[in-house]
């Protein structure tokens, strides 16, 4: 069975190479196009360049930590399994995010030829595809490593081999989830300090358009593109993928009496299930010329869950259809809890669309909001930010109660908590999809970026806007998505630490061999405490990475500003601005800002946990969880909706572009920024970070 | 000793008569002035009048269903007792709200008379006094209502009722909590809607000065002042200081076996004492002439914290000297303890200043950031208010871990509960102090008006501006000491929840006689989503809130806008503007709005408790408060942080009035208007409503 996982991973890559070589083939481009394209690609490079030798040598310190905690805890030979374990986590998250990008910054090229040459049907496709590389490499790479892990861990030799590897793989989640908290701050900080900064002294300013060639700093716009929504996301997602499989093949340990192996195995074959659905449903996306290219991606969606929904139940039957060796239908209950995993993936997307799309109530009264000036909107935005978070938890709420019920009536010990996740992995299961739409976004902004910025065409352009907005929404979708996953997975990852703990405390003895660690009771007052020092930490992160992008936005404005004094003919258009400084100052504001919102994520818990112990930390990390969930839902849903709001404007309402009912929108939209791009998704991996630290540095809670 | 305390508690009423007298009693006054405040009083009335007819009818309903409830779990009697308490807490809740708001009518002309004729010193302290009217009222009407509800429930009679009585005074806080939301909600989305409303079409439509005479809403903007902060705040004071000493008796309960009635009566001994000293230090601030009055009142607030301290360790000594009617020394940890809470206390109003004074470095950075215009104006605000949460939290953490272990220390049994309990006594001991500063700001500023509005001198105007300004710090720092003593008192009501139940549950034989409740063990997945669901009630109810302002400040806006087109001499001076339709507009937007965000609040947890039962319920409540004070802070926060960057601007700095830099601050000022005045205050309430309302219906749950 394992075979089975390890061949579709390696299968998976061969496709994303396959899709890589296909996207990047064409060489033949616009002299001016591919001028445009080499100094962003020049850009995004050196960017992760000097990004990853950071992150790689605080990874290094950090492995140096774990191995040393585990070691403190377990011996020499723990010691060196929990310390590879996470330079492999850490290592294939930073090949995640770099793949990621490698192709992105090429596809946006290709995709600005295909709508130059072939319409908008060609383009969608090409930028789809080459958004698929990614989505398809994060999810092989996550199944490759945990798959060759728990082998090489003896998790095929022996049963009690196989019931210690997943709690050895650890530190393989947790390695993925500190290269992923870095990569997606560095590249939030770096994409909206552009941004921002490019925007308030080209736009305000100098009154000069978006994407103007003359604006020095337009350049490290859109390398920004990539390295936060490729680079960033490609991390996130590995990390997710990688440690909700750890956290379900933990679980599965604790059905050994009734599944044996199947238990511990289910999570990667269906996560191999899911990619191959996933891939099929990428490959019937057509080329084909429509009005809106929304609905042919979201056709490719429904055909990837309808997929899934029916290899979970094949799945479901061959590996959980006998308990105790003997046929019984418990496996129908499980396959319940998947199918309410897909369904709250897709309560998330419809949430999210309502939330974040012009033609739904909270943007259409942002819109209105805008008549009355930037106040006003700001206000309303706010307002739609604090609502949107109720609907998730609702959603949150059925799922996790549903799937545990659902298990719960197989009969079978445990059966509760492995309904939610197998919820979880139905949820997932059409991850690289999710991720390919992601990054679909980024590769379109681009390309609409090089047709501008070379000046090819207008008509180009209205092709590219119109991909534009399609990739609005599918980036604004991955988030909802990724936030609820998040959610889902944090159940399951709750229970994996107490599993944890309590397999710590029955090795040292503290524990009898049937006891549990039993319950996280929050009216004990350290309980308390910890859940309550949990909360304020997700404030003070998101606060300490907004404040980052103001920062990194200062320098940006003064650099442009000092280009524009002393080279006036860069506004006259008869000189070239250096867009290799702005790109330069950027870089290094967002590799400086990054490290103390992320040093404060992974320093806390270990905090908490030694002086507070297991049981608090356990409720900093469900509270802060909570809080985490509800928090991002809030940034990333008023920002996006700030942000389409201002694109119904600009369409024509309320007067338009330059209209005063648009510079209040542009207000929103700004503010809306280090919100949905920066603060938002770096909490995404913060939760996921909490779990997994919490896990790996347990020993020395206990 | 329960008599002293009612005597103290009567002859806090008389000095809070004697004082109003005082205040009011000077009826001359420049008739101009005395017009325009004629023109508030009539308002106020006119919005309080039907507020109350409101909350009447609502408080009546809930007041059948809380009988009912009791009377299903308990039989009839109990049926009584309840819903008499919640009428009783809830008619004094409104008489604490008239009150308070009845004085400040007046007090406003009164200071602005002295301001004219006196000058600065004078001004202060008839300000002070008239604040003092409300703050004295509010906590010896508190103390009378659960004094004499203990004893009519036979308290002083047997140890049996002396046991039961504070089980059945729950519904008194509930009822207090109850019409606290409503008159909070109401006065906060009033006060905001007229302020917003009165700017937009004002300053920023037609471009007049702030209180000018021609703005038709300019007089429900003064009037906003006074039901917002004055009748708002009153009635969430006297809910806070209920609910907290009904939940302290309870704690007192366990500890019978050490402290017999001694230990159910030192919360009402220690309140006394601090009414004591709170009247003292108000007392002693003097009419001086002084640069900034700021240090006068902080010199009264130093006064009433030393006899506070003094008087806390006179009755620790007096009351918990005897352990077992054994002379010990035990009384000294709990001193300890209070202590902490006077610390405590001390530490949020630093910690509010801090974050939202000019010469500190969070406003500092939003000042700097209203050079690049509104959007980075927001952003740093966002940033600042999401920072601030992280103090408070941390001096939350220590403050319950630190009385804890030194109750803890007494070796009597529930010792480290009741020490967090009796922390709390202690910050909560200069309630009355604190209410009266913060009463203080509604007074100044509405003198402030007055005398702009009747065009009574220009030197006059600069006395009443810089009172205005140390009125607003005051106002930020009673929103600081609010929410931290809600944190606190929190741990004390989840203290009080456990008890409840455990007690049903022995009433009714489901729990032997020395079983507790036990655990809130939020590994369990419907304990979890109880959590999940309080957190998102928090921001839904927060977005409701904001929400109600934007709408009503519409229609103001609109009610404006035809004054100005159907009446041109309004704007030329020569007709007078029809102030009393803009009141009647809020009021009746006010009402409707206030009904949703209120009657969520208490359906919620009823609902949640209804289906999800009692732990879960738990959860809802601990969750949900953690949530509460984190966002209560953020948005009280980032609101007078905004207030007071635009204020540092109008004074000179960045160019001062009329610059970029200050259009860009108005912006960020108007967004925290909502934030501080209507959600973040009305959070504060929400929170203990949650308390409230769990206690009240904890035999539905269990």
């Amino acid at each position: 069975m394992l075979f089975g996982v390890l061949i579709v991973s390696v299968l998976g890559l061969a496709i994303a190479g396959i899709l890589a070589r296909e996207v990047v083939a064409d060489k033949t481009a616009d002299p001016k196009r591919a001028e445009v394209a080499l100094a962003i690609r020049e850009g995004a490079q050196a960017f992760l360049k000097r990004q990853n030798t950071t992150i790689v040598l605080l990874a290094l310190a950090v492995a140096a930590i774990v191995a040393g905690a585990n070691g403190y805890a377990h011996g020499g030979a723990a010691a060196v399994r929990t310390g590879l374990a996470f330079v492999l986590g850490a290592g294939c998250s930073v090949l995640s995010g770099y793949v990621g990008m490698w192709v992105s910054i090429r596809a946006n090229l290709r995709t600005a030829e295909a709508a130059a040459r072939s319409g908008i049907g060609k383009a969608c496709q090409v930028a789809l595809r080459g958004g698929a590389v990614s989505g398809i490499m994060v999810v092989s790479l996550s199944l490759l490593g945990v798959g060759t892990l728990f082998l090489s861990y003896g998790g095929m030799a022996s049963e009690a081999l196989a019931k210690q590897a997943p709690f050895d793989m650890v530190a393989f989640g947790f390695g993925a989830s500190f290269v992923a908290l870095f990569a997606q701050l560095g590249g939030g900080i770096y994409t909206k300090a552009a941004d921002v900064g490019a925007d308030l002294v080209g736009k305000v300013e100098s009154g000069i358009p978006e994407d103007d060639p003359r604006n020095p700093a337009v350049i490290a716009d859109l390398v920004g593109d990539n390295v936060g929504d490729c680079a960033g996301r490609g991390a996130d997602l590995f990390e997710s993928t990688a440690a909700e499989n750890i956290g379900a093949m933990i679980l599965g340990v604790a059905l050994w009496p009734a599944f044996g192996l199947n238990g511990i195995l289910f999570p990667l074959v269906m996560r191999a299930v899911g990619l191959i659905a996933s891939i099929l449903g990428i490959y019937m996306v057509p080329a084909k010329d429509v009005e809106n290219p929304m609905s042919l991606l979201n056709r490719g969606y429904l055909i990837s869950s309808l997929l899934s929904t029916v290899g979970l139940g094949i799945s479901t039957k061959l590996l959980l259809g006998n308990v105790n060796g003997v046929a019984s239908d418990a496996w129908m209950w499980f396959f319940g809890c998947g199918i309410i995993g897909i369904l709250c993936a897709w309560a998330f997307v419809l949430i999210t669309q309502y939330y974040t799309e012009s033609q739904y109530r909270p943007v259409k009264s942002i819109v209105e909001s805008c008549k009355t000036g930037p106040a006003t909107n700001i206000i309303t935005g706010m307002a739609v930010g604090m609502e949107c978070v109720a609907l998730p938890a609702v959603t949150l709420v059925l799922a996790i109660m549903g799937s545990h019920w659902l298990g719960e009536q197989s009969q079978i010990p445990h059966g509760g908590l492995y309904g939610t996740a197998i919820a979880t992995m139905g949820m997932l299961a059409t991850c690289a999809y999710i991720l390919a739409m992601d990054t679909f976004g980024p590769i379109t902004d681009n390309a609409g970026g090089i047709v501008e910025m070379s000046g090819t065409g207008h008509n180009i352009r209205k092709v590219t806007d119109n991909l534009d907005s399609v990739g609005n929404t599918t980036k604004a979708i991955t988030k909802g998505y990724a936030i609820g996953s998040a959610g889902l997975a944090a159940f399951l990852l709750f229970s994996a630490y107490m599993d944890e703990v309590t397999h710590l405390l029955r090795a040292t003895g503290r524990l009898a061999a049937d006891a549990s660690f039993g319950s996280v009771d929050i009216t004990k007052v350290g309980v308390f405490s910890g859940g309550l020092l949990g909360a304020a930490l997700v404030f003070l992160f998101s606060s300490l990475a907004i404040r980052a992008v103001g920062r990194c936005a200062q320098t940006v404005i003064q650099a442009v500003r000092e280009q524009f004094k002393a080279h006036p003919g860069i506004m006259a258009g008869t000189e070239k601005p250096d867009y290799a400084a702005c790109v330069d100052i950027v870089t290094r504001g967002a590799l400086v800002e990054m490290i103390l919102p992320g040093c404060l994520a992974v320093a806390a818990p270990i905090v908490v946990g030694l002086v507070l112990r297991a049981e608090a930390v356990a409720a900093m990390l469900m509270v802060g969880t909570i809080t985490g969930i509800l928090v991002a839902s809030f940034l990333n849903n008023s920002g996006g909706a700030w942000d389409n709001a201002k694109k119904a404007i600009e369409s024509g309402l309320l007067g338009g572009k330059g209209s005063d009912a648009h510079k209040a929108a542009v207000v929103g939209d700004t503010v809306g920024d280090p919100f949905k791009d920066t603060a938002g998704p770096s909490i995404h991996v913060l939760i996921k970070l909490l779990a997994t630290v919490t896990l790996v540095f347990a020993p020395l809670f206990v």
